[in-house]
C-alpha cells in the first residue's frame, strides 16, 4: 500500500477527480435547477438572485459525491421569520416530485434527490459584503472568492486535501465532526500553494497556527491572537470579524497534525482509503469486554426529537457532564464517547478503569494558616459518624478519612440519571428522553444491542482499539 | 476537665512545679556527682573542667522527670576520636556501682541511674564562643545564657510549656519525635515573655515565624529567610550561625499550632495529661479491621542494630521510600507510620484505599508539540502486547492504555523488598535487616502480633482513631 508521496497524489487523484462525463451530468443538471428555482421565484413573485454556489461552483467536488448547493438570494424587505418559509415553498415548487426532506441549520432549507444526487436550496439575503443578516448570506461571496484565487492545479490540490481530511476523519463543520468544512480546505491550499504544503505546514504544528491570507491585521498581526482564541485561526477573506476555523474541535486539529505527520513519513492511499471496519463476531466481542479488566458502561437510550447539530450538540454536552459526574465522585475514566443513529438508538460510553470504588477515601480540609475554615472542619467532622479516621494533621492541612458517597458507578449514574440528569448537567432535549427511561449495560450486557445495530457494532469495535487506522498501516514496524 | 486559662495553668503548675524536698535532693545529688567527675577526671590525670548543666542547672525541670546532666569540658588537645573514650573511663569511674548504659549522640555519653535519677555524663570541648568543635561545645554558654535571661517566675511559664509540649506530643529534640528541645522552650518563653502568649504568638502562625532574640541580624533581618529555609527559625542567641528550631518537623510545629488553638478556646488539663490509651480488645480489632473498609498493610521485622537516632532516621527514610514506591505505582495511600520498640519489633504500616488496583490504567504520552518524543511513543506502544487500547490522541497528547505492572501491593512490596530494598529507597540497616526475612500482614492479619505487643496494641490503636487526644476533648460538642 505504501508508495512514493508523488504517486500516491496522483492515484488518489484520478480517482477523485470527476472524469468529463460526470462533470457534464453534474453542470447541465445544476444548470436546469438554477432555472427551475428561478421560475419557481417568479411565479410566486419574490424577488431572488438565484446562483449555484458550493463545491460544483469552485469546481472542487470529489467525484462521486457532488453537492449542489442552488441559492437563492432574497430581499432584504423579507422579514426573518418567513425567510424560510418562503424558500422553502420555491424550493418544493422547483423540485416537484423528488424526494425531498426539510433541514434546517441556521433556517430551513430544502434537501432534495433529484437523478441521484443531493440537491439543496438554500435561502440568504441579497446584502452587501459585511452588512451580513444571517449566515449563509457570505456564501455567495465566499464562492466568488475561491473561484477567483484558485488555478486548475489548486482545485485538484483542494480535491486531496478533502479527501485526506475525510479519510482520517475530520472533514465536515457539521456539530457531529467538528472539523474542516470545505472553504476552510480551499483557504488552506490557496494560502499554502498546496497539499503538500499543506501538509508540511501542519505536522510542523508547535502552538497556534494563524493565517490572514488578505492581510486584513496588517501592521496589527499582534491584536489577531487576543481577538482570536481558537487554536486554529483563518482569518475569512470576506469577513474581517470571523475566524473560517472557529468550530474546528482541538481534537480535529491535533488528529490532522498527528497524520501529517504519518502521511509525510509513509505516504499511503490508506490516509484517503481506510480499510471498512470489520466488527467482532459477537462471541468475540463477548469475551473481549469480559477479559479486558476495564470496566464499560453503557447508557442506553431513545430517540431524541431534534435536527442533527441540535442532537449532536446536546449529546457532546451531556456526555461531558457525565464524564465530569463520574471523575467528580472519584471514578478514574479512561474514555468516553457517545453514539447515535441520528433515529432510534442512542449510547454515552464510558470506559472505567473499574466500576467499583473502595469505601474510604481522604478528605483533605483547610491548610492550618486558614484558622476559621479549619475551626469548621473540625468542628464538622470531628465527631461525625461517616468519618472513619482523624481529624488529624497532614502536610499542614487537616485531613480526615471519610466513607465515600458512592462506590458504584451504575449507582451513581442511575441515582443523578433517575430524573434525566439535568442537575449533574446533561442537556434539556437529552434529560427529557432519559427521564423517560435508559439502561445502563456493563460489559459484555450489551452484546444484545451490538448484535443488533452494524454501526454500532463497527463503531464499538474502533473504539476497543482505539487506534486511528492510518496509525495501524504506519508505524506497525516502527 | 475544662476550666479557665488560669485555674488550668495553677493546677498544672502545681504538680509539675519540683516541692523543695525533691528539689533539695537533686540538688545534693548533681554536687555530689559534680564532685566525683572531678576527681575521677583528676585521677586520670585529665584537665576538665565539671559542671551542672542542663534543666536542673537551669532550673526549668519538672517535677519527677529530673535528668542530671554534668558535662566535662575537656582540653582541645584530646582528639576528636578519643574524646568518648577517655570521657566514658572518668564517668564509669565516678558512677561505679550504678546501673550504667553507653550511648551515643554526636559522641559516646554515659547514662547512668542513680537513686532512681538518670544521670547523664557528657563530654565536650573546653571552647570560646563562636570556635564550636563539636556539637555539645554550646551547651555551657546555653546554660549561661538562660539562667541570666530568665527570672523564677519565667522558669515556672518554661516548665508549663514544656509540660503542654509532652501531652500534645511534640516534646524532644530526639530523631524519633522531631520536636522542640527544652532549650528551644527556654528561649520561647525569654522571646515571648510568658506560657500564654507563647501560645497566642503560635495560635496565629501564618506562614514562617522567625526569632532572632539577640538581634544578630540587626539592620539585615531581610537576610534571615535565605539563610535559613526551615518553617520555623529561633537563631541561637549564643551561635548566629544556627537554628535552634532546625530539627523541628514541620508536622510537630503544625501540631503545636493546632493544640495552641484549641487549647486557647477550651482550656483543659487534657492536654497536658492526655488519657491513658486503651487498646482495643484483639477480638474488636479483628471486627474494626475487617469492616473498615480500607486496606492496611503491615511489614513485620527484626532487630536492627542501631543507637535510637540512627535507627529512627533509617525507619523515617525508608518510610518514605516505601510510601512512595506504592504511590509511583498507582496504590492510593491514605496514610503511613513507622512502629520500633527499638528491640526485636520494627513494623511499618501502610494504610491504603484498596490492597488490589484495576488491570489496566492510562499511560499519558508526550503532547502534538514534541514531535520526535511522539515518534518515540508511538514505536513504542503501537504494536506492543501490553497496550489494551491506542494509540490515540486526547487533549492534545498521545496515550495508551495499558496492562498495569502491579495489581497487588503487598505483590509489589514483596518483589521490592525481597533484596532488602536498597533500589526502593531503603535505608542501609533496615535493607540488610529485611534481606534476611520480613512479613506482610493483612489487616486483621496483624491481631496476633498486636496481642503480643501492649505498646504496639496501644499504638495502633491511636492510629486507627487518627484523631489526637486534645481534640477529643475540645471540639466534640462544636
Amino acid at each position: 500500500m505504501q508508495g512514493t508521496l508523488e504517486k500516491v497524489c496522483s492515484d488518489v487523484l484520478e480517482k477523485i477527480k470527476p472524469k468529463p462525463e460526470e462533470r457534464e451530468k453534474i453542470e447541465v443538471l445544476a444548470k436546469a435547477l438554477e432555472k427551475k428555482v428561478a421560475e419557481a421565484a417568479a411565479e410566486y413573485g419574490v424577488k431572488a438572485t438565484v446562483r449555484l454556489e458550493g463545491s460544483v461552483a469552485k469546481d472542487t467536488w470529489l467525484s462521486g459525491e457532488p453537492d449542489i448547493d442552488i441559492f437563492m438570494r432574497l430581499p432584504k424587505s423579507i422579514p426573518r421569520t418567513s425567510l424560510g418559509e418562503t424558500a422553502l415553498k420555491i424550493a418544493r415548487k422547483a423540485t416537484q416530485g423528488a424526494k425531498q426532506v426539510e433541514r434546517f441549520a441556521e433556517h430551513p432549507y430544502l434537501e432534495a434527490f433529484i437523478e441521484g444526487v443531493r440537491v439543496n436550496i438554500v435561502p440568504c439575503y441579497d446584502t452587501r459584503q459585511g452588512e451580513w443578516l444571517s449566515a449563509t448570506d457570505r456564501t455567495p461571496y465566499h464562492t466568488d472568492y475561491v473561484k477567483k484565487r484558485l488555478t486548475p492545479k489548486m482545485r485538484d490540490e483542494v480535491r486531496l486535501l478533502k479527501k485526506f481530511m475525510k479519510g482520517i476523519g475530520v472533514y465536515g463543520a457539521e456539530i457531529k465532526v467538528g472539523g474542516f468544512s470545505g472553504y476552510l480546505c480551499e483557504l488552506l491550499i490557496i494560502y499554502y500553494g498546496s497539499f503538500l504544503e499543506v501538509l508540511k505546514a501542519f505536522a510542523k504544528h508547535k502552538q497556534r497556527v494563524v493565517v490572514d491570507i488578505e492581510s486584513h491585521y496588517k501592521g496589527r498581526e499582534d491584536e489577531l491572537p487576543l481577538l482570536f482564541n481558537e487554536p486554529l485561526v483563518i482569518v475569512d477573506p470576506v469577513d474581517i470579524g470571523r475566524n473560517v476555523a472557529s468550530a474546528v474541535q482541538s481534537q480535529k486539529l491535533y488528529t490532522f497534525v498527528a497524520a501529517t505527520r504519518a502521511f509525510l513519513e509513509k505516504p499511503s492511499l490508506k490516509f484517503f482509503y481506510p480499510s471498512e471496519t470489520k466488527p467482532l463476531t459477537v462471541e468475540r466481542l463477548r469475551e473481549t469486554l469480559k477479559n479486558r479488566g476495564s470496566t464499560l458502561l453503557f447508557i442506553v437510550f431513545g430517540k431524541v426529537k431534534a435536527v442533527p447539530d441540535v442532537l449532536w450538540g446536546q449529546l457532546y454536552k451531556s456526555q461531558r457532564s457525565l464524564a465530569k459526574l463520574l471523575q467528580t465522585n472519584d471514578f478514574a475514566l479512561l474514555r468516553h464517547t457517545v453514539w447515535s443513529d441520528e433515529e432510534n438508538l442512542n449510547a454515552f460510553i464510558f470506559e472505567l478503569e473499574s466500576r467499583h470504588l473502595p469505601p474510604v477515601k481522604k478528605h483533605l480540609g483547610p491548610p492550618l494558616e486558614k484558622a476559621e475554615d479549619c475551626k469548621k472542619f473540625l468542628a464538622k467532622h470531628s465527631a461525625n459518624p461517616e468519618t472513619v479516621s482523624g481529624p488529624y494533621i497532614e502536610d499542614g492541612r487537616w485531613v480526615v478519612e471519610v466513607k465515600r458517597k458512592f462506590t458504584d458507578a451504575v449507582s451513581l449514574l442511575e441515582e443523578r440519571l433517575k430524573d434525566g440528569g439535568r442537575s449533574a448537567g446533561t442537556a434539556k432535549e437529552i434529560a427529557q428522553v432519559l427521564s423517560r427511561g435508559f439502561k445502563i449495560f456493563v460489559n459484555e450486557e450489551i452484546a444484545e444491542t451490538y448484535a443488533e445495530n452494524i454501526e454500532f457494532a463497527k463503531f464499538l469495535t474502533e473504539f476497543l482499539s482505539g487506534k486511528p487506522k492510518w496509525l495501524e498501516n504506519t508505524v506497525k514496524d516502527g
